[in-house]
């Protein structure tokens, strides 16, 4: 951290927030320039994340220089994690395609989901049994009921099951029935939830809340991973703007940043993060050569039927159409990039 | 709601796109330009909201031209919603100040800061026991120590007493020693907090999500009301903008807006909003001047040695003379607008 | 400005990173930590900010702790700068408001403007001859008609002529009949404008941009400054957000933010800034008690005639009620923080 | 349009509000519902952008359904305009690469640029001449100085030049020496810039505005076709969010947004849009594998001297590999979608 002191800070103050600096058992280095004086404030990170400065008489701001979280980043671990799903490997360069509707109605629909998305190649059967809605009147969800039809759409298809969950209170149901605790963008910061997850030993899919930065979203990883659950896949689905066009704006930058500042593996969501069916696949193909890990995209049998997000889901068709350029172009970035 | 279907729309589109509607037990009313049909639905609100259409073929997209929410709507209810917290009256003209420092570290420091907001004139005092933290290794509060001291700070100074709820399970233990749950921005979103909170007996402060529009918000209200729970009180604290020299953009426009949407009363975070103790008093002036029912301000005794948020913290002597602006801003919009 | 190395930086790449620190005539002071190196620049402002350092290796970043702009600034004077437009004074407790219809229509929309906004208490007649419009379809404006109308209403009720420019070339044109150059939101980086508008002898009213930071915005005022004309006026007049409800989120916390780094007068619009009539009372009032210097509101004698942004004009009995109010809010400034 | 009027709208409201529909020259469509009534207003889109309505009592809001622009829109010309510029041709399957330094610094540095752009595939020299900068102490560009030595380096590389503008009485002195006006992302709403290049002969390539819309930016293209020329190439170059570990949100999707509402070519600046070389070409195969038409990239042979924007700029053998990616990207691209 680095302390800019006021243009008119006195010997006092500098001397007093220097003395504070080394009260938290950090040391100091002080630097004085004509027209500012700045100090920096160098030791263990947490005590300086802990450290409150600008208070302080005579300071006129802080500036952080390194981020707060440690076991998620890329300096911790250079090479990239590779989450084992029964067998299903997401990151290093395998392609995870997680499919399927918005939320669980029947089975005739899952099953019918299902078949499909296999045939076309995913390896993930997607679908929400509880969903968080912004109106108490939308649909809910089928809860338990629809945990059990994913599980035996699933095992039908030889997929693995990943699904949302919105209250640690259930870790244990959706544990039962579930290979992948998914965490939606709403409570990314739904810290107790993050805890709760890192004492779990099954994989979660975090997806990146709806205006957080990277960082923050690093340090919501880190959570579950400083908890003892390593197995952390991240999914950028979209971040708020002033555009209306879209549902949301895709940040495909965010996971070339990602791949930067961390080694955690991260797929995208194309169908949330346009909220457009026209718009899946060129976005999906986007993020493959931007270097996403996989991908996970809402594909209803029915879509003009569908309970909730119909707007947003590819008809079978589409889907295999979408999975051939795929898995083309995850070999391209192959035949560029290697295995990692 | 309102279908408007696509230049090259047929005949058969717009035909299934009105048997859909009607299969939902809505009724159409059909329009048709020279360039454009559109199609006006009509019926029931939770069909309405529940209706999926953009999927179908010939639509081009749907309009909503009514909220989802209900009973926190001006709509439903004319008259200003006034919050009675044990005596302590929210809305409706009264002012409601609640202050204190933004976690609890001790006995000493809490007792301090709550007389010095008491003898100001605030009538609640403020504090986290329960911090939801961006990093996992910040400080994360006291928890039920916490707990303990904020109530006995308080009964000496006879203030009431808010803190943040982070979790469902907690209601029985806040609810023991406070008179207010405040809900997190974070938690704006947090469903399963929201249906819990509104089964419980006391008022709820519901602080605006990040990145949530006005809408989302009083759709969250709608959560904690439609569960039986009337006692809620909005807090803007700032949203997320592009501009860096704040913390947050706090968008006082939201505090009227919330005035003509709703009748539950709304107050205002200076304190989190700006991020900057020197703005809190001109912010804390304009959340008056606006229409805002009350604010919520950190104090410190000694800001400088917070363990939390010192740098938007205000000294007592300054909270002192925002107080007296206060009250006469209060008296200054008493006259012109009554006592609602 | 603070150079930050990788973690990584080797000594050459420290000492190549110096060196060319040095080489721009710059001093470097140098910060040794045990995670990080810090190398801090010292030196002339203007040779800082044309100093590009991240592209050399062993550099991560680079923050700089000094703002570029410096004749505005706050630190380079002191006391609020007071711009005379005529012998009406704008900034240091002198309540300056601006006030009429969005476009010049006819003389007689004019006049029955100007008589109601005069008797109200207004001393700006506003109105544009020239208008910046989304698409080349919409209404552009009378041109020189319409400064001719302005100035004819102004004079018949002795208000001064505000009025917005879009073109470098009007500046003589304009220059005849205005009293104040208007430059809108679109053109706060037009610096060719700006630097027209440098060279010129009348006071020019500044909005800031829709997406522009506070810092870019005074940047923008430097360019007219630095040209040789000081008689800036600085208008916010709403940021573009992702909240749909307004039509901008009127960011009031930069009237305070201003007043900080600046000694130019700053108002506020709440007519664009809101884009709801209802809206433009309350948060004018808001303004005033945040600190700002006066407003620039649209009124229109007959709003639902108006040929452009007439769902954002007050009626005269309502801006005469507002004006009321404002004048109250200004002696309750006045007694409390004096005339500056 | 739709006009949606209050609950409590009285019958005179109704007819007073179609009345004043109908006097603008527009017919009515009225469709009563047990909550709200609405008004979709038929007839021609010049007439409908022009009209007000929500200042009228009893009228809740307008909801638009229609754009404003019309000539560069997909409905009103389905195939792809190819921009042909002397020879080398943008859009239409066809890979428009426009590649060297921001700004232009001396022939050396430029022949260097040019001759290693042109040897790995690009078709473009791109070099800044009059160089918009936030700040009036930035450096501000060689003006025609540097327009000769671009002219000079292009002609001896066989590249055609791109370059901005940012006053419209540059044109004549900018068309002698380049192939392609540059409109910036400032200036992308300075409508008498585009009114003035809508005049001329030669192609635009109007860069996206930093907070604009998808549909502003179609308008502000409508603004070039409108006047007469037809030759608009548009660029995405990020726009402002609130993250900032880039220096601008890089939006894939308005690619694809752009693909699916106009007939206009479209081309991606990730240099720009991310602000950071090592992102540059993860965010170029992106925008490739979304469909664009090419791209606009920074290069220069010795970042870390360059005058501005160093940190984004490319070294000549990234530059290089890049390329290679590129063309076998858009191969894949032409297999599956053809030459349009």
């Amino acid at each position: 951290m680095i302390i800019v002191m006021a243009k008119n800070a006195t010997e006092e103050n500098i001397r007093r927030a220097e003395e504070r600096v080394r009260n938290a058992g950090l040391k100091t280095h002080l630097s004085k320039g004509d027209e500012v004086t700045i100090i920096g404030v160098i030791g263990d990170k947490k005590k300086i994340a802990n450290l409150e400065m600008n208070m302080m008489d005579g300071v006129e701001k802080t500036v952080r220089i390194t981020e707060k979280y440690k076991l998620v980043s890329r300096d911790f671990k250079q090479t990239d994690t590779v989450v084992d799903v029964g067998g299903v490997k997401v990151g290093g360069g395998n392609l995870a395609v997680m499919a399927g509707p918005c939320a669980v109605e029947s089975y005739e629909q899952l099953l019918e989901a299902a078949e499909c998305v296999k045939a076309a190649g995913a390896n993930f059967l997607r679908g929400g049994a509880f969903k968080p809605r912004t109106s108490p009147y939308d649909f809910q969800g089928l809860a338990e009921d629809g945990l059990k039809l994913l599980q035996r759409a699933a095992k039908e298809t030889d997929l693995k099951v990943v699904t949302e969950i919105v209250d640690k209170d259930d870790i244990d149901l959706i544990g039962t029935y579930a290979d992948v605790f998914q965490v939606g963008a709403r409570n990314m910061q739904n810290f107790e939830l993050l805890k709760a997850l890192g004492k779990v030993n099954k994989p979660v899919l975090l997806k990146r809340g709806l205006s957080a930065t990277v960082s923050e979203w690093l340090n919501a990883a880190e959570y579950i991973v400083a908890g003892g659950n390593e197995n952390v896949i991240l999914c950028e689905r979209g971040i708020r703007t002033y555009e209306t066009f879209t549902r949301n704006t895709l940040d495909i930058s965010a996971v070339v940043a990602v791949k930067e500042l961390s080694h955690l593996p991260i797929i995208v969501d194309p169908s949330h993060g346009t909220g457009r069916w026209q718009m899946v696949a060129p976005m999906a193909r986007a993020a493959i050569a931007a270097g996403a890990d996989g991908l996970i995209v809402e594909v209803h049998p029915h879509p003009e039927k569908a309970l909730s997000d119909g707007d947003q889901s590819l008809k079978p068709k589409n889907f295999a159409r979408l999975m051939e350029e795929i898995k083309e172009l995850n070999a391209f970035m192959r035949k560029h990039y290697g295995e990692n």
